[in-house]
């Protein structure tokens, strides 16, 4: 062990496993965890070349040897609930997407819930068995979130009972969806239907892709790879070109919408139906960015307190970097926001199953801000540990650029949840889109419960933009609680602003529509607030939770540090809206500096609290040990291009140019 | 050609090609600057395979082939100004690092600057011809920036007038310099130097690596490719470990410091007679900036004219993607960026040619200013160029991820410059150096000239951070030259209220260096206002040499958006010096949108004025003909993954998968 991070471990004022078991949820949890943990990276089946090493279609052969070794074990050992399946996968494939992905977590789940039981016989045993390997093709190459904008057609023909399915344009060829370029032989299409002469939009059909044989594209089928990607190194995102493909009128998945042997056209009872998994996905993705993030802050802070550079004080050894207070600026309130969005993916999650029970009764009631919610928070938590991660990897220095660090492997994973399932923008103005309804309602006499209850028109009218220092301002910035209260009104004044920036347009005689688009930066920057808001919340009331008193200390130093370093960011907001005073602008800066300093003797065991095993981080800097130079030189000396002392490029090339110059 | 785009040419109110010589600094410039372009991509001989589809082996090799051929062809056609050398080697490589590199941009021009006469007769020649093939030595596995804590040492032997060197730790390895992995035969070390019991610090040493006839490495040197990096795919960058290696005391570079034969040292006349590279360096860092962020904004803007998607009015056609407002918001001020940075960048090269006489004379008066710009707008521009890179592959949804875009390649190959040639946060803490010195020397009632004048006490008693709305202010939101002042006052401000904490900290009994560590955040941000306001003031001043109506028209709206984003991105800065009142902040806002719509016309001759040719910007999205999707599908086609039907994984997982589930 290297004697700094013992020392750093030494100098932690809080249990660490106290705190891994907060964040696991219960110890009985966290033992789970590990013993799950512990099946996967003891296997000797599992071990792995670094994908680092491979070439793209090494990579890709090595993740489906370690898919259908998963499917096999995970049969074998009855492993079955969810989460200790996720569990086992995230370490099968340390946060890599897989070709499987898309057959077990689309394929399967769409059969499940949208296939007739007819359907689920004729198909989910295979599915389930891998004799069917499915995808979900629904983006295509000119279309992605607008679904109404999709091309592929199937026009349903009566005299042969079949459905014709077509990509009647170059953008319509499906793109994008995982596992379809090489892996799957089936694909579950989404494609305006046809029948009787009329579009009846969206729906999902079951296509065999290739033959169950050969495995080789069936005639009528164009099918392959969309090529080389920022990541997903592992997965054949495919393309898919329909030409003329006949299937049987019962691969329409008709457990809601229907076409009659005629041709007649049923609608589905409620369009809600498929709302739900959207929203679970979405959740889900906040618990990854925090995921994503706390690897970064684990790797970044280990190094940070392993590693010595320059001077403060001339003469003595070369500090820590750790020690540099522009260290501990960049990567301390990004180990909040870890935490932060740790608390957050926890409550989604769990705010999800608590009303799945009621969406299963048919009551919506609950779902629409759940929605609303889940989008803002997804696209917040993405774009802030995307960014994060970035500073993370730039504060180590050269080495963060090694592909040794893991790094830039975490990053280039996390940065895609910033545009699929619901581009960021786009997900922000649906939040938003929910607000300005809500203060529509508010300013109506309606009065909101839930979260948007700030929105209330008495509540209201208190925080209307005003000259700074023109109202008495009341807030302690030394008292979260307090904090929580200034990030809700900064929220509702800046709804408030967007809404009044529609209604001027619609003033000016736009339509409502140019109005919205005309006011569109203002109604993202009030979806920011509001899920900022939300974080800020959240993460206070986690607090509560938390019954060892060292472990809540420390967790409320890191909670006051990510709200005051929130404002400090956006402190116009606060000042614009007369919230915060100048003074009190000043005073957050000099407590930003002091919560750093109390932070500093931590800062390790915070990042071991979020229990990353080495197998799994993969990361030369982020080794629980320290020892970061002997392994990185040891790393380097196995990079393919050291197989043989000299390249063949000198012979070729090199030597030749000597007689020519 | 796409209709959409063709439509966008005709829109713009100006002519690209008057701008396209703006930016080339004449239209002589353009003429050959074009030349020189198409007698590489006319070349056959420089034809390559897209490396995104190659290994690393294989995209090493197609660079050597291209180095050597590169070379040979200069020599050939008698190219040598070193403007067109760029032009025709950014042709070759298109921005993309190369082995050579090292070779051509360090290794020759240190002996040129610190060979004796002799070292030169001895080594020039045989470099040039590439016999000789050097690197530059000098960060190791365990040392970056901070030159003075580097551990390789050269001991001088008088016995046999030989200099012994070593790698004493792990943590002394060489460790990234271009080239040494595999392509050097030499490197130029640089090494703490011990002679007759002393060291004398860090001293450059030519050590041969490799036999000049077979390439293998020398006894005692252990010398390799440090593996796999986030981009830099092409270059070698290596680790070196020396083992007792011995060299002729002539081997050390002894135009200013000499070891004599008996060992006597004797130092260098100044130590500031290699300050004027660095200087150099840092200053071609922000004219990258430009060039990559000018290569993202082509793409992202073409993309956005001929990409529809969603709808903004119901029932009409999906709209393109750059009528939404958010996109504009996006793109219009990265793009305003990229402009600015080009015009720093020119102004940066021509005051360093203007003063390289000066310093060629000794005369090093204005050498300390520019070196502090130069440290401060290298980590200014290179951050903002980094995350704006990002913005505009996130902002061209799924398709940005995909390696046809080219925009993950801009990101890998730019991001680096963050931390080479002085990791950003120390360069800003330099310039910090330069600010809180000038503004104590400004205190102590020295008159300071040059673009710190602004810190001249009398100034500086006027702008005292002061309660928002107390002081009457007269800035006119609409006027570049208002704006310019505002910045300024910022800049006076922020470095007021960094001095001031140092002093604070001294006040509390602190060290000068610990208080200088404790008040880095506040220095960092003086910095950060400091070259916000330089960019801003150069932006301004360059409208003056714009003759032409329509591209002063143009180039002042841009300028004004800068300004005034930036204002609103940092409005916390404004608002709590009294700077800007609460309604100016707020129409700043409403100003922006405006110039969004304005600039909506000519945003694809803008960024077409750049004149990035398509072969080198190698962009299916930033086509100039806008044909997107057919050359999307035709480029994945050609995915290595598609070079056979069924992968082989099928026969060697999947298939026997089924048997035993």
């Amino acid at each position: 062990m290297n004697p700094d991070i013992l020392k750093e471990r030494k100098s932690a004022s809080f249990d660490v496993e106290t705190l891994t078991n907060v964040l696991d949820g219960g110890p009985e949890k966290t033992r789970r965890r590990r013993e799950i943990e512990s099946m996967v990276l003891n296997d000797p089946d599992f071990q792995e070349e670094d994908p680092s090493f491979l070439s793209r279609s090494e990579r890709y052969d090595q993740a489906v040897r370690k898919s259908a070794q998963m499917i096999q074990k995970l049969r074998e050992y009855g492993i079955a609930d969810p989460e200790e399946i996720y569990h086992y996968k995230k370490c099968v494939h340390p946060d890599r997407p897989e070709p499987l992905d898309l057959h077990l977590g689309m394929f399967l789940p769409t059969l499940l819930n949208q296939a007739t039981p007819e359907q689920m016989d004729r198909y989910f045993m295979p599915a389930w068995n891998l004799e069917i390997i499915g995808t979900y093709a629904q983006t295509e190459m000119g279309h992605g979130t607008h679904l109404r904008g999709l091309e592929t057609t199937a026009t349903y023909d009566p005299a042969t009972q079949e459905f014709v399915l077509n990509s009647p344009t170059i953008s319509s060829i499906k793109w994008w969806p995982g596992g379809l370029g090489k892996t799957s032989n089936h694909a579950i299409v989404l494609a305006q239907l046809y029948t009787q002469g009329n579009c009846h939009g969206l729906h999902a059909f079951i296509v065999p892709l290739r033959d169950m044989k050969t495995h080789l594209p069936l005639p009528g089928v164009v099918v392959g790879d969309i090529g080389p990607k920022f990541g997903f190194n592992e997965v054949d995102n495919g393309y898919l070109k329909l030409e003329n493909i006949r299937i049987p009128r019962d691969n329409m998945l008709m457990k809601f919408a229907k076409v009659a042997p005629d041709g007649t056209y049923a609608k589905p009872p409620s369009s809600k139906l498929t709302y739900g998994t959207m929203v679970f996905i979405r959740s889900m993705i906040v618990g990854e960015s925090s995921r994503a993030l706390s690897k970064a802050c684990t790797i970044a802070i280990r190094y940070s307190s392993v590693r010595h550079q320059s001077e403060i004080r001339p003469g003595e050894p070369e500090p820590q970097i750790l020690d540099y207070q522009t260290q501990q600026y960049k990567l301390f309130p990004l180990l909040a926001t870890a935490y932060a969005f740790h608390f957050v993916g926890q409550y989604m999650r769990e705010t999800y199953h608590r009303i799945t029970g009621d969406i299963n009764d048919g009551d919506f009631s609950e779902l629409p801000e759940l929605h609303a919610l889940s989008a803002g928070l997804k696209a917040f938590t993405t774009w802030e540990a995307n960014s994060a991660i970035e500073v993370c990897r730039m504060s180590c220095g050269g080495h963060g650029y090694s592909c040794s660090s893991a790094l830039p492997d975490i990053y280039v994973q996390f940065t895609p949840t910033c545009t699929y399932e619901g581009e960021n923008t786009v997900m922000m103005l649906q939040t938003a889109r929910y607000l300005v309804k809500s203060y529509r309602q508010a300013k109506a006499g309606q009065q909101l419960s839930g979260i948007v209850s700030y929105l209330n028109e008495a509540q209201h009218r208190r925080v209307q933009p005003q000259p700074v220092a023109a109202r008495p301002t009341v807030v302690d910035i030394n008292d979260l609680a307090s904090l929580v209260e200034v990030y809700k009104l900064r929220a509702a004044i800046l709804v408030d602003l967007a809404a009044k920036s529609i209604q001027q347009e619609l003033q000016r005689r736009k339509s409502q529509e140019d109005a919205w688009n005309n006011s569109a930066i203002d109604l993202v920057r009030a979806s920011d607030a509001h899920c900022h808001y939300v974080v800020v919340k959240l993460f206070a009331d986690k607090l509560r939770d938390i019954s060892d008193t060292a472990v809540h200390s420390v967790m409320s130093t890191l909670a006051l540090l990510y709200a005051l370093h929130g404002i400090t960011k956006n402190s116009g907001d606060f000042l614009q809206a007369g919230l915060l005073n100048v003074p009190q602008v000043l005073q957050t800066s000099v407590r930003i500096k002091e919560l750093l300093s109390q932070l500093r003797p931590n800062a390790v065991a915070l990042v071991d609290a979020f229990d990353h095993n080495d197998k799994k981080l993969n990361s030369v800097l982020g080794r629980y040990d320290g020892n970061v130079y002997e392994n990185m030189f040891e790393w380097a000396r196995r990079s393919p291009l050291n197989a043989t002392e000299v390249h063949e490029s000198f012979y070729k090339y090199l030597k030749p140019l000597r007689s020519k110059l």
